[in-house]
């Protein structure tokens, strides 16, 4: 039975799981990594990466499947660019770890992985064209139009936390007022912090929320008016009728979706309202890693 | 050699022309229709049309291709529903008029068929993707991705004069904010007249600022900000990196394309920044023209 090992590279570590013809992961690490530190080189980052997999290569392993986060301006792996690590420009991730590793391997921006993974074995199943939302430390996003993965120009489609939803709050960009400013868990955690002066996880604050805390239950409202604000421009770009969220604050969803669907509806043109469909990601925290086993064995 | 005959639908008149394999128009009429009355009946609407191109088309014309406003999901030239006349669902345009006609016909979204032509033949030529934006008494938007038109799911793709730019302003369309409340000929002479109490043509509030009249300047600068502030949102989600516009207001373009520029560059994540072109048409009113005897020919 044809196996394949997919990894889903973060800043902080590196998840990486064995995963067979089935979608099943068989064998799952997560482990630290040191790909956090601008100053690294190409080399140094393959290095890294090469070995972690390494080990995980066995005999029965027919590809390697990566989400990264950066721009990939197709399909043919090349890391054209990444924001946290300034000194990569046009690297050739998938060709580079190849060769080290002796084995075929795919790159693909990470939260495109995951909108893979949603389209191909989650929520997004059956829809021709979706946009999924990874809604993490920070908010990604990626497109499926006509069932192809869509990569933009330059690999930079789809910079969802980025689309503009109010005027003040300053990004980690270095623009204001994007969707990542207000509605990240680090959003999220950060503007609780400054409401009531204490420091709490996002997932604390949705506990606190169900058990009545009026500020965090405030907070994950507009939270969801954010996300639905965000969406609603997307899908009058777009026309794209199915949404798919992942990531560690969705699971805040039972307090996200009634304010995310009535302000999404209520920014929408009167042909789009009640058309749209927003699911909660059905593959856990595994959308990310099977996009990449999807990829690796394309 | 090949001629087709193109025809660009509007609500008060219906534009028509003979065009020969080079692109060059012929023979070009401008009649007044009376496609603007809500209450028309599909066939009532074929039969207008049939009656004003019949006598056009002669031994040498191949096909027929009409932009249209509304709908279309896809190539089959089926009006799946239209703003403007709410009597109409899934009408087959194209297949009706070519039984009234006797000749192919293909039809198409007017915003549509303006990219098209702006991407075989005017300033988006050798762009794989474009956006193209028509600025004439409301704001429309056509969408070519690799090479292909993009309808959307519904046929409901960019709709780009409803991108939300400010939190104030009622649109036509019933939401607030909408670039077209802010940008298109109509608003521009509307706040225009709210400011000043004069009554004048975008075309004149253009010639005005020319002359130094103050009001009309800020205000076509504000038109060009908001101009710039929805491109960058759309740039931001699809990674396209040629932009044209076209449509009377266009004419302003020495006037708008500053601020636009300005601001759609303060809006974009840097990577993107001082990447994306935005250019006049180069074919006048003819966009429109133009697609649609692409599309006759296709």
């Amino acid at each position: 039975m044809s196996r394949v090992l997919a990894a889903d590279i973060g800043g902080t570590n590196i998840r990486a799981a064995v995963i067979d013809a089935n979608g099943s992961l068989l064998d799952e690490v997560r482990v630290d990594a040191q790909l956090s530190n601008p100053a690294l080189s190409a080399d140094e980052i393959i290095h890294i990466i090469a070995d972690l997999l390494q080990p995980m290569i066995t005999a029965d392993i027919t590809a390697v499947g990566l989400g990264f986060p950066g721009f990939f301006r197709g399909s043919d792996g090349v890391l054209a660019a990444s924001p946290n690590l300034p000194n990569i420009r046009e690297l050739p991730l998938a060709e580079s770890l190849s060769s080290r590793l002796g084995i075929r391997v795919a790159a693909q921006n990470d939260a495109l992985c995951a909108a893979i993974g949603e389209h191909r074995f989650g929520a997004g199943k059956g829809a021709r064209n979706l946009l999924h939302i990874t809604l993490g430390t920070g908010v990604g996003g990626g497109l499926i139009l006509s069932d192809q993965p869509w990569t933009g120009e330059y690999g930079m489609a789809m910079e969802f936390g980025h689309v503009r939803v109010a005027d003040e709050r300053a990004c980690g960009c270095g623009l204001h007022g994007c969707l990542e400013a207000w509605a990240s868990a680090t959003a999220v955690s950060r503007i609780y912090a400054e409401q009531t002066g204490c420091i709490k996880s996002a997932g604390d604050i949705y506990s606190a929320a169900c058990s009545g805390d009026s500020v965090a239950e405030a907070l994950l409202r507009q939270t969801g008016e954010y996300l639905g604000a965000a969406i609603a421009e997307a899908v009058k770009l777009l026309d794209v009728h199915t949404i798919t969220i992942s990531g560690g604050l969705s699971g805040a969803w039972s307090l996200l979706y009634p304010p995310l669907m009535a302000r999404m509806n209520s920014r929408l043109i009167p042909p789009l309202r009640d058309t749209i469909h927003v699911y909660q990601t059905s593959l856990g925290d595994q959308a990310g890693l099977l996009g990449a086993a999807y990829i690796a064995r394309s």
